[in-house]
């Protein structure tokens, strides 16, 4: 395998936009609420496994997301990662009650603002709220970007609430005024929706991650998000959470159902759900280290639309920056994917 | 938009592999269910529009639905599809309890393989089966192997319940005795895991459906269905539901999950996800007209497991006929796509 390093000698620097990490305080907090019984059968599924497990995996992972120095700097170095943009690892503090949500925003981005102060060149914040108080979480949003944050992490749903509902919208709102971007990061699927995927040992990355997510952003766009905020920019990881390649069945099935009125909340929207895609979201191959996606996806909603993770450090293996670095792919393109983007992205 | 015409003039027939039909008493029995109120929210929610709406949409739909003879054979030639692959529409029998599904799987077969015997050029069947009596269910399909149907249709979940469970393996080992393939036809989302997509309008075919019928296919693989019947071969509609867009995931997921022993039910396959998406399923492109979505899945999956299909009644619009027949594509294998692999799968 070839040695990777940092420093752009490829052609680009590599920019990794999807990395997570976890203040100690919060894997306490999970632990305090494992053993109490969360009332999410995801969460109890999730950090069940990773704080239960003693699998390599597991184990490595937790001592990971919680190091935002030597052992993280040490990682990016041998995966020759120059700089990772970092939010709070899911379902951050959506998992928590009102109160103890708004204290761990605040202390989870006091700490990673402060990671980033420190290594100014290798790290970038993503601000996380509490959408159980979408004012708390517009102020938290003004916040942070003073703070420096250049963009705004939502783990998915909140109890099994989703963007949609305008009681949140403060979020977009403040997104809106302070330019920042929202990146939608996979949760479990709520109660409401995990059990058969529970049952087969669907529920996480594998498959309920992908459903849950996509779901959400299908959410934002028929119920009319992006007529109300035209110039919100959605995140999504994991090759669009499949959504690029659903688009003509998107388009397809939303004229018919507006058509036919099949449901009174579904009102006509200004452009087709394809449209929004290309015009309000970026996307990012988290999870996804396979050029056949990447291009279909950079053909279908734009070269400028598509930008590399790694998504350390639940998937942080050398062989598949040697796998992207390798795509078949001319080197303009290439620097967009892996650097130019997410500079634009993220105003860096 | 230049003319459509049936006889193969194009270099090819059209074979159409996932189109629907209704019995007229099965619609009546569905209007009686939704009149004493199903327990399964999406069926109210997809039947109580289709029976219940006077959009053009439905009205036109359950006319087409319901008609066997010219109508349908007027829109065959009008659309240039020299066969049809017929399958009961979703939900099928399955909604029903055991007793009455038992009895409109007979009804509706018998109907089926008449129409199929009226007009043998034209239509080819697939048998309906109640998994709600697994036994019956393998009788049927002796019967209707001996009635000339080509393939078994499954819409997808059963009052809730999937085809992993050993106790519908009755239906696998009839179709491996008979060499017929199983099409997995989506429903919508059971009881369990509708709630969230119900109250965006997205628990039908926008979305919904895919999901559904996706985490079927993928439960069939992670609990091992191919390693025991390693000769069954599933069809999946709709691009094969994204998975050979997600097959990436699917395969790292899986493996970082079975390796550090997550689930005590999931296992170690003897091979990846996507080998088994490859070697155990085919795929067609009802609902999906639309060349990028199809050329990704003949690289990923293979020219040879991707097939034609219209999904007539609900999608039967000529343009994409017209925007298929245009794909760039060598003829060969829009031949395969179009005619030949339908014809191996089908053994007309």
């Amino acid at each position: 395998m070839p040695e990777l390093k940092t420093g752009g000698a490829q052609g680009y620097l590599r920019i990794a936009t999807e990395e997570a990490f976890a203040p100690p305080e919060l894997m306490q907090a999970y632990r305090k609420l494992l053993a109490t019984g969360s009332d999410d059968p995801g969460f109890q599924s999730l950090w069940g496994f990773y704080l239960g497990s003693k699998s390599p995996r597991a184990v490595a992972i937790i001592e990971r997301l919680q190091d935002m120095g030597a052992r993280r700097l040490a990682d990016m170095d041998e995966r020759g990662i120059d700089r990772q943009i970092v939010a709070v690892t899911a379902p951050g503090v959506q998992i928590f009650d009102r109160d103890t949500a708004v204290a761990m925003t605040t202390l989870s981005n006091d700490q990673l603002a402060e990671h980033c102060r420190k290594h100014p060149t290798r790290y970038t914040g993503m601000v996380a709220v509490a959408p159980q108080d979408p004012a708390h979480a517009a102020k938290e949003i003004e916040r942070g970007a003073k703070l420096g944050f250049k963009a705004i992490i939502i783990n998915s749903h909140t109890h099994g609430e989703y963007l949609d509902d305008p009681k949140f919208w403060p979020i977009f709102e403040a997104a809106d005024a302070y330019h920042l971007p929202v990146y939608i990061h996979p949760n479990t699927p709520p109660k409401a929706m995990i059990t058969p995927m529970l049952e087969s040992g669907l529920d996480g990355a594998i498959f309920g991650f992908g459903v849950e997510t996509g779901m959400h952003a299908m959410r934002l766009i028929v119920m009319g998000v992006f007529d109300r905020f035209p110039h919100l920019k959605i995140i999504l990881g994991h090759m669009g959470e499949a959504l690029p390649f659903w688009s003509y069945r998107l388009d397809f099935m939303h004229s018919a159902t507006v058509r036919s009125q099949r449901y009174d909340f579904m009102k006509p929207l200004k452009k087709k759900p394809s449209e929004y895609l290309r015009d309000n979201f970026y996307i990012t191959n988290s999870g996804v280290a396979w050029e056949p996606a990447i291009k279909f996806t950079q053909a279908t909603i734009g070269v400028d639309n598509v930008l590399y993770a790694m998504d350390y450090p639940y998937q942080e293996t050398p062989e598949e920056v040697v796998a992207l670095d390798a795509m078949a792919m001319d080197l303009a393109t290439k620097r967009k994917f892996f650097q130019t983007n997410a500079e634009i992205v993220f105003n860096l």
